[in-house]
C-alpha cells in the first residue's frame, strides 16, 4: 500500500501558528496588554434571527415520523435551489437554472473537490498572493501550477497571462487583497478562457460585500461565461454560516471539457455524478436555514450585518490612510490590504509592540504578499475603533 | 482543459430508477393496489428527543455574539471526539485517542475521500455484492479493482483472497447481505493486511444493529488492527441522522503507508492534512446533536428505535422462512438477504404482482447478488406485518 506522494510536496503553513506563538510570547512579557485581533477571517456577529427561527422549525419537523426527513437529494433540495436561482441570479437578470446549482457544505470543499472531475494533467493558474486552498488541493492532485502576479501595478486584479493554462482560479472580491475584478477585467478573463479552452473557477464567497454599482456580482454577467466558468458561492460570509456550513456551486449546462478521445463531456453531468457518489447532501435543517436568508426578514438582517462589517472596513481604511499608510481593498470586500514599511513579519512585530493590534502578514499568502499586511473588518465596532485610534497615535 | 477520463469508466446504475419505473407501471395498471416498500435503505423513525433538544439549545447559542460559533476545528469539536472515544471505544475496552477520531458529514463521503491520501496505483479489493460507493469512487481514481466473491458458501463473509491487494473494503454488518464478520474471520483479514502491507477500510455504519454478544463491535478489538485498519462509523443508521449528517472515521496513529522513496508516512497526519485543506467541519449544531446521542436519554431513545427496526427484521426473517424461503442476515443487521426462485428481477416482478411488496434485486449490488433479493427493516411495523402476511399467503 502506497500513499499519494503528492502530499509530500505540500508546504506546511505555519502562518497562523506563528502568529499565535508571537502573540503568546508578547503576552507573557506584557501581561496587562489588551490585544485586539484584526487578523481573523471568521465572522463574529450572531446568526440572523430568521435563520435561527428556520432551524427551530425544521428540527421540530423531525420529531414525528410524518415530518421526518432522511436522505435528501445530494445536490440540494428544490426549495433552496429555487431560492438561489431566483434571488442570486434571475433577480439580477442572469438566467441560471435550478439544475445548474449544487448545494454543498462549503466553498472550501467545492473549490478543492472540483478537481476530482478534471484531469491531473491540466495546468493550473493561480494568483500570487492567493487563498492557500487552491494551491494545496492542486498540489495534492499533482497538477502543474503557474502563478499570476497580483501586485499594486495591476491593482491586485491581474490580467490574463501570456501563457496557456487549463484551469484558472479567480477570487473576486479577493481574499487577501480586497480587490475586485471589474467588468472589463472579467471580460478579458472570459475571452482568455474561451480562446484557450480553459475553465475559470470563480470564487465569489465575498460577493455580498460589493458596494460599488458597476462591479459584476456574478461572472455570468459576462457574455460567454457560461461556456467557460464555474462559480462558487457561500452563505458563510454572506449570512454568518461559517459554523453552520452551506454553500453552492454553479456548473452551467453549456460548459464542457474534452475527454482523451476528443469528445466534449458536460461538466454539469460529471459534477452531479461526483456529488451523488461522494457526498450525501447538506443537512435538511441547514438548507432550511439557508432558504431563510432569502426571506424579507432574512434579507434585511443580512444587510444590517454586512453594513456593520463594512463600517468597520471604512474605519480601518480611513484610519490607516490618516496614519499615512497606502491602503487597498475595504470598499467591496471585508479585507483591507496595506503596504507596510519593510517586511510583513517585521511590521507584524512593530504593530504588536506599538499598538497591541494583531493582523496577518501578507507574505503568508504568497511571495508577492511580502511588504503587505491584511486587516479584516470582522471585529467588533468597539475594538476596531480602539485599534485605529492606537494606530493613528503610534504612526 | 481535460476531464478526468476515469469518469467515463463508471457504470451508470439504473437500479433504483428501474425499480421506480416498474413500480409506477404496475400502479398504472393496478391503481387501487396498496404498495408496501421494503426496499428502502433509509431510516424512517423520528429523531431521538435528546437530539432535537440539543439542536434547539445549540442554535439558540448562535443568537448572541457571545455564544456565536464560527469555523470550528475541521476534525471535530473536542466535546464530540471525547464522547466518541469514551462511549464507542474505551467503554468496550478499546483504546482509541481523541486525535485518532475525525468527525465528518458522512461515511459515504469518507469511504470515498479516503482515497485522496492513497496512491492511485494501489490495487483495491472489494466484495461482490457490494455497497456501490467503494467501486465507483475507486473507478474515479483509476485504481485497479479486484473482486472477492461473497456467497452462500462463505456465509456472505468471505475469507481473504489468494492474491495481493493494497486496499481492502470490508463492510460489517454488511450492506446488502446482512452478514457479519466473526472474530475469527476478522482476525484472518487483519493477518492478511499485515502480511500484505495492505490497509483495511472497515465500514461499520451498521454496528448498532449487532445483537449477538461475540461479534466484534470494532475492528480494533482484533490484535494488530491499529497497524492496518481505518474504521468508518456513522450516526445515520445508529441515531436517524441520514438527514442530519454526521459520521466519523478512525485513523490510528500506528497506521502508516509507504512513500515512493520507501519511507513510512503516518496516515493520521495525511488525513488531517486532507481534512483541514478540503473540508471545513460538521455544523456545530449537528455536533451537539451527535453528542446528545451519548447522553443517558439519547442512549435509551436510540436503543428503543433500533429495537423497533430489529423487531421488523425478525418479522421479515421468520415470515420469509415460514413461506419457505432461505434467508440470511436480519440478526445483526437491518438487512434481510433472501434466496429467490430464479433471477432477482424476475422475483422483483413476481413479488410485486403477487403481494404489492417492493424490495431490491440482489443483482443490483454485483453479479454474485444474482438470484438474491434484499428487504430492509426500516419500514413501519404495520407495513412490515402486512407485507409478510401477504407473502406467507402468496408463496
Amino acid at each position: 500500500m502506497r500513499i499519494n506522494d503528492n502530499y509530500l510536496n505540500l508546504k506546511e503553513s505555519y502562518l497562523f501558528s506563528d502568529i499565535a506563538r508571537r502573540v503568546s510570547e508578547y503576552k507573557e512579557k506584557n501581561p496587562c496588554a489588551e490585544i485586539i485581533r484584526l487578523g481573523i477571517g471568521d465572522v463574529t456577529r450572531p446568526l440572523p434571527a430568521a435563520v435561527i427561527a428556520a432551524v427551530h422549525k425544521a428540527i421540530d419537523e423531525q420529531s414525528s415520523a410524518e415530518g421526518f426527513r432522511g436522505y435528501g437529494p445530494e445536490q440540494g433540495y428544490d426549495f433552496l435551489r429555487r431560492a438561489i436561482a431566483d434571488n442570486d441570479y434571475r433577480a439580477n437578470g442572469v438566467d441560471i437554472q435550478e439544475d445548474e446549482i449544487f448545494v454543498s457544505d462549503g466553498a472550501k470543499s467545492d473549490t478543492g473537490n472540483i478537481g476530482d472531475i478534471l484531469s491531473n494533467d491540466n495546468i493550473v493558474a493561480i494568483t500570487d498572493p492567493v487563498y492557500p486552498v487552491y494551491l494545496d488541493t492542486n498540489t495534492m492532485a499533482g497538477r502543474e501550477i503557474k502563478y499570476i502576479p497580483s501586485t499594486a501595478e495591476n491593482e491586485f486584479a491581474p490580467n490574463p497571462p501570456e501563457y496557456r493554462a487549463d484551469m484558472v482560479y479567480l477570487c473576486s472580491p479577493n481574499n487577501p487583497t480586497g480587490s475586485v475584478l471589474t467588468r472589463e477585467k472579467l471580460k478579458a478573463w472570459v475571452d482568455y478562457a474561451i480562446s484557450n479552452n480553459a475553465v475559470i473557477l470563480f470564487d465569489s464567497a465575498y460577493v455580498a460585500y460589493i458596494s460599488e454599482p458597476d462591479v459584476p456580482r456574478s461572472i455570468y454577467e459576462i457574455d460567454g461565461a457560461k461556456k467557460c466558468a464555474i462559480e462558487f458561492r457561500s452563505f458563510s460570509k454572506t449570512a454568518g454560516f461559517t459554523g453552520l456550513r452551506c454553500a453552492y456551486t454553479v456548473v452551467p449546462k453549456e460548459l464542457s471539457a474534452k475527454a482523451a478521445d476528443g469528445s466534449a463531456v458536460s461538466l454539469n453531468k460529471l459534477w452531479l455524478r461526483r456529488q451523488t457518489t461522494k457526498f450525501n447532501g447538506v443537512p435538511y435543517i441547514v438548507q432550511r436555514a439557508a432558504e431563510a436568508v432569502y426571506s424579507p426578514e432574512g434579507k434585511a438582517q443580512v444587510r444590517e450585518t454586512i453594513a456593520y462589517y463594512m463600517e468597520n472596513a471604512r474605519i480601518i481604511r480611513e484610519g490607516l490612510a490618516a496614519a499615512g499608510f497606502k491602503v487597498f481593498g475595504g470598499v467591496n470586500a471585508p479585507y483591507i490590504w496595506m503596504k507596510c514599511p519593510g517586511a510583513s513579519w517585521d511590521f507584524f512585530d512593530l504593530l504588536l509592540n506599538r499598538t497591541c493590534v494583531v493582523g496577518t502578514p501578507g507574505s503568508g499568502f504568497g511571495k508577492n504578499g511580502e511588504g503587505y499586511f491584511r486587516l479584516t473588518a470582522f471585529g467588533t465596532r468597539e475594538n476596531t475603533l480602539e485599534a485605529l485610534e492606537r494606530i493613528k497615535k503610534a504612526f
